[in-house]
C-alpha cells in the first residue's frame, strides 16, 4: 500500500557498482592485528593458527564487521561462519562466496583474509548501492583451511562436502580433541553431520585468492582465471645402498644411497619439465641415514610430490620416474622404492563461471589469463556441490606462507571488484 | 759362572718361529663375550665402548692373559695398557706394537682385538721359543681409539703423542666426566702430563689391523703393507635457496637448495674420481630445511669428506669442488658457502719399515701389496714419535663396523706371524 518513499533511488548499474577500496585496506590491516608478533607492524607476518586464541579474536573482528553491514552472521557445527543477504526470489539456492582467515605459521596478511573481506565488501556494495538479486548472496569464512591442526587442510569446507564422520571430533592434535577445537569456534561437534550440504545447495561458489605463485606478476596481468585446482599426488620413495667407511671404501664399491637420492632428485625435476606445461614436482624432504660426516649414507627416504590439472600428465611424469629410479638404482648398486602416501583429484573451475569472471574483468577493463591453482583452496571442495570458480589477483615474488606475501592494494581492490561484478552477472543467469 | 744348563735348547730361527693360532682365534672369540647383545653369539657384533663396563671387562681379560704369558699389565695414567719383555740391551728403547679393543655400537669383532690379541701372542711366540731380543718388547692395548666418547678418536696414543692439556680430563659426555672415564680404566688423570712420551721413545711401532676396506679380499692379497694413513679433510656447505609454495612456484622460477645440493653431492664425487688413484669423499651427512613434502626446500646443509694420502691432490680436489659448486649455484639461483671443518695432515709409513714388513710376508711365503689406510689409526699417533708401519689382512666384502666384519682365521694368523717376523727383523737393525 505504501508509495515508494521519493528518497529512494533507483539502483545502480552492474557497471557503476564498486566495492570500497580503502574499507577493504583499513580491514586487512586491522584484521593483520590478529596473531601479530608482539612489536610488530603490518607486513611482519601473522600466525592465526586455526582454533587458536588469535582465530577466534580474528573471527570475532570479521563477525562484528558483518553485522554492521546487516548480516546475521551464523556459525555451523563445523565453526563455518556464514552470512546471507536475502534475494528477491526466494526459492533460489545462494550465491555463495568467501575464503578463510587462519593462517600457516609466521604466514602472510593476503592468503584467506583477502577473499574474506572482499566477499563483505561485495554484499556491503551491492546493500549500499540498493541493488538487489535474484539469488541470496551468502559469505562464508571457512574454519581451519591451512591444514596445520589435525594435519588435513580445508577442514571447515570438506565437512560442508560431505568428508566427515562423527568419530572425526575424536580426533586429537596437541592435546587439543578436535570437538573441542570446534566448539571453541563457536561450532557444534555432536551436530557436525549437520553442516552437511546436499549437492545443488548453491547456484555457484566463487573464491577471490592471491596466486601465491609469481605468474600473474610477472606478465603484468591483474586478474587470473582460475582453471582448476590440481590434482596432488604424493609419493614416498627410499633408497637403499650399504652404510660403510667413507674412509676404507674405494670409490667404485661404494652403494652411496645418497648419490642415487640426488641423481633421483635431479630426475623428478628433468622428468616433470621434460615436456611444456604447468606441472609441477617437488623433493621437499629428504632424510639420510646414518647421516655422519664419516659414513656412506646407507638409507636415503625422500618424498616426491607432482601437481597438475590433468591426471594423465602426472600419471606419465610418475611412470618416467619409476623408469629413471630403476636406472639410477641399477647404475649405482642400490635399490629404489617408490610407493604412493597420497593422491588428491584435480577440481575443474565451471567453464561457465570462468567465462563470467573474464567478462566481468574484461567489463572492468582489467586484462586477464587463465592458469591452474598449484595451492588446494575450499573451492575445491565446493567444486563437489555445484559450479566453481576462482578469481586470483597477483602475490608480489609469488611469495605466500611467508611474512613476505605481500598483494598491491591496487590488486586487492581490481580483484573484490571482478567478484562483485562476477556474482552479480551469476545472479542473472 | 754357572754352565749353561744341558735343558736349554737353542733358540729358534725366525723362519721357524710361529704364533699359536688356534690360541689366537679362541681369545678373539672370547674377548667377543665383553659386549656381545643379550643371547647372541660371535657374529652378532659387539658394543664395547670406550670406558664402558664391557671395555672394563675385555680389558681386565687381556690383562689375565698378559700376566700368564709372563708380562706384568701397566696401566699408563691415560688408561693405556702397556706390557713389556725386556731385551738384551737394556739401554735400547722398545719394540712397541699393539692396538685397541673398544669398539664402536654396534660393532665387529676384529677391529683393534685383532691386532692387540696378535701383540701378545707374537711375545708369547718369543718366550716360548726363548727367543731373546736386543730391544725390549712392548706390546700395547690403546684406550678409547673409536672416538665414540667425548667425540675425537685416538684418545689414548693422542695422549701419549703429546696431544693433551691437563684440561681435557674436565670435558663431560653423556654425564661422564672425562676424568672420571679415564680414572675407570685404572688412569690417573690428574698425572695425566705423565702419560706423553717424547720422541723417540720407541725404536719403531707397528700395527696389525684389518683393512676395512675390499681392497686385499678382491686381489686375493692376504697382506698388505700400508703406505701411510690418509688425510682427512672435512668442509660444511651451506646451500641457500628459497622456501615456496611447490604447488605454485613455476619450475623455472625454483631456487630450490635440494636441487642444487643433489647437483653438488654428484659434483663431490665426479671431482674426486675424475683422476686415477685411491682418494676418496663423502657427502655423508645432508639436512633439508624446512623438510616438508609441500616446500621447495630453502636451505641445505651437508658435509664434504675428502681422504688421501696427498694434501697436494685433495687441495685440487677441493678447488674444483668450489669451482664446480660456483658454477651450480649460478644455474640454481642459489649461493654455496664451502667452509673447513678440519684438517687431519697424513701419516706416512716409514718406508724402512714397509720394506721390513715386505720381507716378512715374503719370507712367510704370503704375498703382499701396498695401500694407504683409508681409516685413521692409533699408528698415526705413534708415527710422530717414531718410525711407524702398519699390516693388514683382509676384510670380507671390505665391511667393518658392523656385526658383519669378519677376517679369516687364517688371515688373522698370517698377519700375526708377518707381525712377529717384522717386530724380530725390526730387532736387527
Amino acid at each position: 500500500m505504501a508509495a515508494t518513499p521519493a528518497v529512494r533511488r533507483a539502483p545502480r548499474a552492474v557497471q557503476d557498482l564498486r566495492v570500497d577500496a580503502a574499507a577493504l585496506r583499513s580491514r586487512i590491516e586491522q584484521l593483520s592485528v590478529y596473531g601479530r608478533p608482539a612489536g610488530g607492524t603490518f607486513g611482519d607476518g601473522v600466525s592465526r593458527v586455526a582454533y587458536s586464541d588469535a582465530d577466534v579474536q580474528g573471527r570475532r573482528y570479521v563477525m562484528d564487521l558483518m553485522r554492521a553491514a546487516g548480516l546475521e552472521p551464523r556459525v555451523d557445527p563445523a565453526g563455518n561462519i556464514f552470512g546471507r543477504r536475502p534475494g528477491r526470489e526466494a526459492a533460489l539456492p545462494p550465491i555463495l562466496f568467501g575464503s578463510h582467515i587462519d593462517s600457516v605459521p609466521n604466514g602472510g596478511n593476503f592468503d584467506g583474509d583477502l577473499g574474506s573481506l572482499a566477499a563483505l565488501a561485495a554484499i556491503e556494495a551491492c546493500t549500499q548501492a540498493r541493488r538487489e538479486t535474484r539469488h541470496p548472496l551468502e559469505m562464508v569464512v571457512w574454519s581451519a583451511e591451512e591444514g596445520v591442526a589435525f594435519g588435513r587442510g580445508l577442514a571447515g569446507s570438506r565437512i560442508v562436502a560431505g568428508d566427515v564422520t562423527p568419530s572425526d571430533m575424536d580426533a586429537v592434535w596437541n592435546g587439543l580433541r578436535r570437538g573441542d577445537a570446534v566448539r571453541k569456534l563457536g561450532g557444534d561437534p555432536g551436530r557436525i553431520m549437520e553442516a552437511v550440504r546436499p549437492k545443488g545447495a548453491h547456484h555457484a561458489y566463487l573464491e577471490l585468492h592471491i596466486e601465491q605463485g609469481g605468474t600473474l606478476e610477472r606478465s603484468a596481468t591483474p586478474i587470473g582465471v582460475v582453471l582448476g585446482i590440481v590434482a596432488i599426488e604424493r609419493y614416498s620413495a627410499v633408497v637403499t645402498g650399504f652404510a660403510n667407511h667413507a674412509g676404507t671404501t674405494p670409490m667404485p664399491d661404494r652403494q652411496d644411497a645418497l648419490v642415487a637420492a640426488s641423481q633421483l632428485t635431479l630426475a623428478v625435476r628433468e622428468s616433470v619439465m621434460r615436456t611444456p606445461g604447468r606441472q609441477v614436482g617437488t623433493v621437499g624432504q629428504l632424510d639420510v641415514s646414518p647421516n655422519a660426516p664419516n659414513v656412506i649414507p646407507g638409507t636415503v627416504r625422500l618424498t616426491i610430490e607432482l601437481r597438475d590439472l590433468s591426471t594423465e600428465t602426472l600419471a606419465g611424469i610418475a611412470a618416467d620416474i619409476r623408469a629413471r629410479a630403476q636406472a639410477i638404482a641399477s647404475n649405482t648398486k642400490t635399490t629404489i622404492e617408490i610407493n604412493d602416501l597420497s593422491r588428491n583429484p584435480p577440481a575443474v573451475a565451471s567453464p561457465e563461471v570462468q567465462r563470467v569472471i573474464e567478462r566481468a574483468a574484461s567489463a572492468a577493463g582489467l586484462a586477464s589469463t587463465r592458469l591452474p591453482s598449484g595451492a588446494g583452496h575450499d573451492a575445491q571442495m565446493m567444486a563437489q556441490l555445484g559450479p566453481m570458480g576462482m578469481i586470483f589477483v597477483p602475490s608480489v615474488g609469488g611469495i605466500s606462507h611467508s611474512p613476505r606475501e605481500l598483494t598491491r592494494w591496487e590488486d586487492c581492490a581490481n580483484g573484490a571488484n571482478v567478484l562483485l561484478r562476477s556474482v552479480l552477472e551469476l545472479d542473472s543467469v
